[in-house]
């Protein structure tokens, strides 16, 4: 493996950075139903009738039809981590898309650009 | 397998005659689109790098966090053909309506009334 | 023009009754805010550097992406009045059901059968 | 109060049934996720900072410009126990109507009736 | 108060600026439909049987589950200014969450990270 | 026409040119589903019943509605290429508007800051 390039901005650094910094903020407040949503969002994809690989493509395609980037991009890394592969993310998008509409692309090709760079931390 | 009560209504054949009346209609028609789109439906959940219950149920949820009874509906049923247990589907259902909010619960209700159905049915 | 069945139920009476009833009832309401987007709405549609016929495929195309089958109904019925052929009115769902995608589906079959009714309405 | 005619369907009863009869069986079935996901409905709507009025009407604003029929009635019924006038609740609906755009407006026509029909049970 | 470092970037005022400077074209424009929404927009938020900051509140959780970032940054300064505090803020944002699902937590986060900014101007 | 200044951020060119890098990407893919939306997508509006023109901005006022920032800004270089004025332009968005609630108005802000930027480019 290479080393990187510490100057070149990490897409995948900087979304988990941010995502940390601010559920932390939200988690810190006293409001025990984003608390609770937060800790219900750990369970539901825990292993169950269906492994946790499936769970994820299902969070993926739910966030992909739902247009939302972040969760797009949440659910590929965790996708990724349960090991699964391009062909079956893509599958997973394509159902997207074709279910969600063609206004779904543009969310799809922010997908792409943003797993080419988990696969390139992967390195 | 009792004999089923003739004069009970059935949703399933219900929705399944609907469906093949105007679908039949729709693709009578001249629109090329329209026939492309129902055509790409069809493949788009044929056998992949995915197996097709998979993709019944990324199907399944997306159509649960769209609020589409009609595409839920569809699913549940194809589900059940693929060897869907219940618990696999309350397990998509459940991601849905933590994705997609407490106003995919009545959506939630209707599914669980059509999956009895589909039980009943299949006898 | 043959007589109509009268003791068959009419879609398209049946949805304006109801529309017009309380349609009344909101009117008369005292809510300003509601009087104005109903007021507006009459406005949206007049003529201006499109032709209202234009005006209404873009209503309609409009109403179906965001899967609301009584606008779909409003505006196919206005689109009629304004002359819009059944293939005009099919290129413009089928931009719908592309843009937005499957889940648009069950309000096209919907669409079509309304679209059926005022035609034979139109007789 | 005059003795409400019996034959006469009740729209209110109808639906508090169903919503009943649908919630207790997914209730008894073991999924954890989407009996966590129905009591944190109930705590969230509990006194808080803001009054349960309040609350319910920002439940009502929600369910409004997110479409959901089913969540309309819910909540019209739980502000008319909150002592919310027609006049605060039509004033909510307004501005759903307003920021969720005229595709809100046919919601609006059911949510008015079922505010009726709420209205003649109280008597 | 503190002397605000100058050179540090400002997301309310380039938020604000931007929108004025837009809304400004957009008004200047001569499309009168366009206008009455605008005027519309500031008539639903007026004083009526339901106060100003109530008002707000129902704005802003309207804003979140359509997750339109712009429109909650925009009803949480308008919030602030009728004096709701972080708590009753909270809660909306989390009936917000509840009743959108958890593909509204990006914009919870962008939303807490926007009332941040908004209590240090206000300094 | 004025030579442009190279130093100035051109927002159609940079928009353009990730687009096209981008769906060559997902296009070099061997997703088949993928690449028959695409190709369905320039179908659908191509010349038919509906001249172009009228096609475009049934596509613009769907992309509007459905908030879709990249696909109104491909529908509104399409319909600058189609000939449609300004004055069309903006009435097809003031019926997006109308239609789909002040929710659109940031959207709005962006496609006619970006209809400024299609202006200028044509120089």
């Amino acid at each position: 493996m290479q080393k990187k390039n510490e100057n070149k901005p990490d897409p995948v650094k900087e979304f988990n950075d941010y995502r940390a910094r601010m559920n932390e903020k939200l988690l810190n407040n006293d409001n025990k139903i984003i608390k609770r949503i937060f800790n219900l969002d750990t369970n539901a994809f825990a292993p169950g009738a269906l492994d946790v690989k499936t769970k994820e493509l299902l969070g993926l395609v739910a966030s992909a039809v739902l247009r939302c980037d972040d969760c797009v991009r949440y659910h590929l890394e965790s996708s990724m981590e349960q090991g699964a592969t391009k062909q079956e993310v893509m599958e997973t998008l394509s159902i997207a898309t074709l279910v969600g509409g063609t206004i779904v692309i543009p969310h799809l090709r922010r997908a792409y650009e943003y797993w080419e760079a988990l696969e390139e931390n992967e390195g």
